[in-house]
């Protein structure tokens, strides 16, 4: 599946992932009402009112981007239904055979984390028969727990051809309560990244430079970016944090290697909230799809002057 | 909520949470033979075969303690099926008047931590109505992206008197790759206990000496808990990894405060696969609850024990 984004991504010049991070409050008026008169006021509407509203989107800007990555907590907050458009984007998204990055910051240990690794990577057993929970390409992972938490993933991974994104150095202002914090002279998000490299080193596909597991580095961090992917060489990096959280082309530079690859950057609300912003309101929010495709191809553009003018 | 847990710990004299963490491997032949009959061997199949085995589990022990502890991970490998067996099993705990620890180790930033927040803790907006997602009483939660990551959830506690616990030293093996690396001469844990004491300190409740931020420290390292009680004194601590995971009862009695308090200790397959385990096979499969509720009372009197013999 890493081969897969990396395909993906040299074939749109987009390294790219449009976070589907749907708050009610981003969702068009119009949508919402359709939804309500549908199904009520309800966890059912709520659910009915994002997953319309992910739908546009993913039709807008399906052919631009490599991949999706959609932030679970924003499904789970409705509970059972909104896990149910969680489902319902997930498996929509691969349709249109985008690469689907479950954003779900799972970890556990040993049969726990082997649980949440085949609910959301895998395959259960029922009896005689296997089925997939979630059935994402990649999830993201919370170390905090050491190897224990991981390797139930890597297997996983190796048995499926999937892939993880493990948290090194977040994007949030706070990140630095732990993670920057010195172990033998390194910040313990050096260490992290050493252990990601090792747990990877483990875990490399057929061919091809870039093992199934990721790491997860804030764009609002460039100098930790850098150094870091020297760190994981055969690392892919999740970005989040351009745009409306801070970050910015210029800064992405540093996450890239020699080869144009190893990074992929994050928007979620720049591009899915696009026409609430004053660049595209020009587009209403009758055309909120619209506004989130031009969102795209100006990242695109940003993205790619960054990595030339480096 | 942290003081109707003291007082059903009081009354029940049992500071015993038990797992609710069902493996089909621990389900009964015959439940699950009554399930595959209705839906087949299928995700609802798998759902209704543990939604049966916990209901059999709770009927048996509701009495003799104060809380329960699902594991969400449990649930989630079977997908949105699981999911609905989860929200049963926490509706069904509730109606038994039992206090709900959901296991589900969220943990993210921002908006995206209060979203989890308010899907397990709190109630979610639609429209101009309320609605409750998943409802627990307490949450587990991951630190590792820092305040950013604790504040939503703490702000909804403060809002519906529920709580949670933050992972400080897990019970794992592998926990100390991390967590106990020296950083400024003290470990991660120690690191993160005195955070976790200074969260709680803005989130006590009106009255009582426990605030709304409980830990989790691994039954398995004994001196750390000893170190970990006096440096988070205020702070319930939640004890995963007793028995079948290889915490003894004597190695409790650290985690416990002056006032018999402070602590609670979880137990998951040494009760609910109490069965198949040789002390208690002779109750036979159909009888597993009562297998159950034998192995909690026998876990009751340990404690007690250790409590006595400090």
């Amino acid at each position: 599946m890493i081969n897969k984004l990396i395909t993906k991504i040299q074939k749109t010049n987009a390294p790219i992932v449009v976070g589907l991070d749907p708050m009610m409050k981003f969702v068009p008026e119009y949508i919402k009402q359709a939804a309500f008169a549908e199904y009520g006021e309800t966890l059912e509407g709520a659910a009915e009112a994002i997953w319309q509203y992910n739908k546009g989107i993913v039709d807008a800007i399906y052919d631009l981007v490599p991949a999706v990555k959609p932030q679970i907590a924003m499904y789970e907050q409705f509970g059972i239904p909104g896990l149910v458009a969680f489902k319902k984007t997930v498996d929509y998204c691969k349709e249109k055979d985008l690469v689907v990055i479950g954003d779900v910051k799972r970890g556990d240990i040993g049969s726990t984390s082997e649980a949440y690794a085949v609910g959301h990577l895998g395959k259960v057993q029922v009896g005689s028969k296997m089925f997939a929970g979630f059935d994402e390409d990649f999830a993201t992972v919370n170390p905090y727990l050491g190897s224990d938490g991981i390797k139930p993933f890597t297997k996983v991974c190796l048995e499926e051809k999937k892939g993880i994104f493990v948290l090194v150095k977040t994007s949030n202002p706070s990140s630095g309560e732990f993670q920057d914090r010195l172990i033998d002279g390194k910040p313990l998000y050096e260490h992290m990244g050493e252990k990601v490299a090792a747990w990877g080193a483990e875990c490399m596909p057929e061919s091809g430079n870039y093992s199934y597991v990721g790491a997860v580095v804030g764009a609002t961090y460039p100098e930790q970016g850098k150094i870091l992917s020297k760190v994981m060489p055969n690392t892919f990096i999740l970005v989040p944090g351009y745009g409306a959280a801070g970050g910015e082309g210029a800064d992405l530079a540093h996450f890239f290697n020699e080869d144009g690859l190893g990074a992929i950057i994050n928007s979620s609300r720049g591009i899915i909230a696009a026409y609430q912003q004053e660049a595209y309101a020009s587009y209403g929010e009758k055309n909120y799809a619209d506004a989130s495709r031009a969102a795209v191809i100006a990242m695109r553009e940003d993205i790619a002057s960054a990595l030339q003018n480096r």
